[in-house]
């Protein structure tokens, strides 16, 4: 109801702010007798955690997780796993100048108006914080995922105005901006140190392959495998769009082009980009979601506080130029639990 | 978990496949006490209708609605009510010479996949059929946000290339296709006859703006509005991709363009699409879709039929050339469904 | 939310009120390919029905179902199955002496108090009417569950103060007051006939037994076996309590006397009654529910009316003189429901 | 669906194990803007926590709580509470001599059953341990409904046999048993103590009286007030029954005396226990529950082994030799989240 929550039978719920005591994640309904370590979870939490690079923020987040619960020598037990992350970089006092000011592009104003309350201690649960949750209860769906063979990708297409050309899987983990184009990724980043420089920041596209998953998933009409995908993304603070296979260009193609006709060996081509009717195709599932600018620039800009006076604002402080290399251990966080999720549903249909 | 409902309070539970003997839909949460008539859901449900016009299929569907429950004295209870739609049209021997192949574009490979069955008889619950307890439901909720000062309009942007660079609202119920630019209508027109002539279909880009929507709705994290809105419309068959208020265009923007500053009267763009944080600023709700072709055509395309043979298909009967002219009441349907459960959920924690 | 939904994978939906137009119930989460007959069906619903013998209401109820949904060529599909019974004896006539007056036992007052609406044509949701819907939907889970070899089983333990002494499962179809005990069968009928000629009506003790559950079923914490059966059992309109095993008698025990001791072959005991921790043990489950008096009597009563004045009321019409014999079908109904649910929740889990 | 939530709007999932490295709760779905203090909670726990009497076990819990996120300056902001504790007594090996038999009563065997893993460190999810959560998030549901004017109090009706007589709310809290009658707890304590002496244990009776909910609150047909409570109630642990107003006593009375009369002023009686269709009549809820005998006791008893050979067993370690006192809020937890939750669904039908 108060949307914390996320998924039916492998289910998370998460806590925590900004600037809070501690963040952390309950993941329900994990299967048990599954071996487990807490460094498989921190490797992706380290992916996700600032200070990585030039072009993410210097701010330390201490992203050390902790398992309380749901483990037993090693193994899953079937009960809730609860992993926790201490906050011990709690700077309040960091964002006090601009506490009565609406940040624009940050949710603020709309917190405020939802709750009827302003916590000015940086941005609350729509902190980018918040997806540390995420990210270690994607980690525990990403190693189930592992044994059935399925494997989740996701990489920077595009940013500043910069798109990858070429597809190169193994440089993506190795470069800065985790784009899948080194050529393309050392202009990227360039161009990302000047805007930085330059106190603005830039938006960009991140897209996601997910390979081995079996044709049959997913669950027709409300649930459709593309729409709980959809969900997923879009509950990612900066994601303002999603697109599957052909995406967006399908409106100016024809049936006869879009169609994905097949052989006695299968699909001749993915413009559905692995979902047809909701359900996975055995296809490669591809989809594109599109990831704003940070808001929290140093370019001045007009907004009005809480007490209905205009004024001007800048959004100092430590932030990434620009959020899709960060993002990506969140989207395929995210991803990984959709997945893991329909699987086991599938099998509660079946069962 | 089986995915026929959609909402948490104001929550709709559907059935019914293209070629059985009913479609109907149970509405469950509905605020007690509030006029309601069968006329008033008729009225969308004409809208959805087949046989519409020149650019909609001549198939007759019987999509007169009754309710059956949950009223009294012309005024909803707060018991369920329920919503059916007898089917007069089943001839599903006009699909018997195809019910052996897998239609692209179509669900029939995922959906045999899935549940081990093939239902020969048209495309069971991936029917667009389906939908028609969607806008029955939609309807009701058209009508609580009616109270609320809210309202809901999707109009046909874009279709077979052609883009409408105008926008008059008067005129979308008063052309075939929906378009918000009567110029842009004569082509589309134009060229969506073309198309059905040559037996193919085309896609397109439907926008959909809310409008009365108080500023503070939607759940933070996994509920957001924005995640919510885009879940329902990806849900809806022939849909690709959702972007909201500038959409993908914000992978090329800055973010001292994309952010919309304020001044004391409020937002002073909706790049946001009228979405921060996954709640409502009070601006325009603002967001695409992309629908692809219709993927029943009779262009001749390669296929395999259920024994792994390949062959050839055409996919013949009486189907749109373009769905985005009858795909506008279901926006609009799912559209209402999130934003009335919203409103209940937002009561939910003030309560 | 709005409570008409029961079940997390095999959930079900009911509708309808008393003396509207029908009432039915979606079915969703069923296994695919399993074969079943509305015949199946209409045997449930045929235990149900009134006017079965001198000890239920002459009242006719058209209980035959319709399934509509959710079936292909004498299989299930794993879409939604939707049953409806249509309403043929509506006479709201028959309670208009009495629309203003709070009937006492009745949920007049409390729905009037709930819902702001006073709808006088019988008791609406709260009619034993909504229970066909159950039992319909209860008769599929006991197909799924014949499968399983699970069997459920209710019947009169207690009736008008008198108990059965012995128990002959044979019997329990044979007497009208569904007893396990002939002899005490005989006795209660006398009672129940003497009482109804008298226009009042008496409570009774239902016992329900469940063989074949394998060890190992149930969701520890919150959604214990027997907490779900308890909610199930206490959701029928006349349910007062339930208590499992040795139930209340064990607040008289002691550890060493109610603990079940166990031996290489299995339990020596069950006063667990089948459940330890939430979950069962391979034992036979064994629960007790009290049923109250029937409400409606002709007996006359002080009572108050929707002007707030006191009147005396007769609750004239047709009525069972005890809900037990008839509650039977619906207590199973229940049980199938719980169980099936939980047989989808286990292989969810380990899926 | 693996149980470990609870409540649909003010919602509360917990995780972790008797032995295990902490054990908490998030509670979801709090109103915003309401006073709240850790002391408040504490103050429950302190209730809840062993070793306050010769009656408890002397086994220290380490019960101090600490809420981690969801407040600022004294007050929710309607953001996840998440309350935790940490086990600071953690002595896995005091329970190594029996790590491999059965301990009969509890849920070794059924555990292992389902998830194929024998933790042999205490009881796990099964453990009195688990209630810790509740009781904190039950202290936060308490708090708001004393704004609701709501007063929940649960007390021991009757302990190892002895049953009491009068009703005095004010000793409740003085005496070591919880029990409503000073004479009566004199005579529990003494009989308690004598069969703690013996080694073995005893069950009992809780009665809870909730007054002052407003008529009107509870969701008919499936999430009836009772059954909501009833489902609750049978969630505890040891819990083996419950019974509303007159409650298994109504198998022998007639229509005419359960049956609450009306007059203008109200309710003539309460045999309904507060609830009439599945909704509060304004009248006192009343309902009991059985609390079976402790499970582990020092008297030997006959079992099995994981690798199913015979053997006796002697549960020994710190055990409450009856588990009333201690459950009494618990009981008191469950009910407050079972009610304020439905004043919260109440909100959301009519918001």
């Amino acid at each position: 109801m108060a949307g914390n929550t996320f998924g039916e039978v492998f289910k998370i719920t998460t806590f925590g702010e900004s600037h809070g005591a501690a963040v952390g994640v309950i993941v329900d309904g994990v299967t048990p007798g599954v071996e487990l370590t807490e460094a498989y979870i921190q490797a992706q939490m380290d992916r996700r955690k600032p200070g990585q690079s030039s072009v993410t923020t210097p701010r330390k987040e201490y992203d050390i997780i902790s398992i309380k619960s749901g483990m037993f020598e090693g193994k899953t037990t079937g009960t809730p796993l609860f992993i926790m992350l201490e906050n011990k970089d709690m700077r309040p006092e960091a964002y006090s100048d601009i506490q009565n000011a609406f940040r624009p592009g940050h949710a603020d104003f709309t917190y405020l108006q939802k709750y009827g309350i302003r916590d000015h201690r940086g941005s609350g649960r729509a902190s980018g914080r918040e997806t540390a949750g995420r990210v270690a209860a994607g980690a525990v769906a990403r190693k189930l995922l592992e044994h059935r063979g399925v494997q989740v990708v996701a990489y920077t297409k595009e940013l500043g105005g910069i798109r990858c050309e070429t597809y190169n899987e193994e440089i993506i983990e190795q470069n800065a901006v985790r784009a899948c184009d080194p050529d393309a990724a050392v202009r990227m980043i360039e161009r990302v140190e000047q805007l930085a420089a330059a106190g603005d920041s830039c938006g960009g596209i991140v897209e996601c392959r997910i390979r081995g998953v079996k044709a049959g998933l997913g669950e027709p009409v409300f649930d459709k495998l593309d729409a709980e995908l959809a969900k997923a993304m879009l509950s990612i603070g900066a994601v303002k769009g999603i697109e599957f296979g052909a995406g967006f260009a399908a409106a100016g193609m024809l049936g006869s082009e879009h169609n994905d006709e097949m052989n006695a060996s299968g699909f001749l081509s993915n413009n559905a980009g692995g979902i047809l009717g909701g359900i996975s195709t055995g296809n490669e599932i591809v989809f594109r979601i599109v990831v704003k600018p940070t808001s929290s620039i140093s370019v001045p800009q007009q907004t009005m506080n809480v007490r209905g006076e205009e004024q001007q604002i800048i959004t100092e402080g430590r932030h990434d130029p620009s959020i899709c290399p960060r993002i990506i251990p969140v989207v395929e966080a995210m991803a990984c639990l959709v997945l893991e999720d329909h699987y086991k549903r599938q099998a509660a249909m079946l069962g």
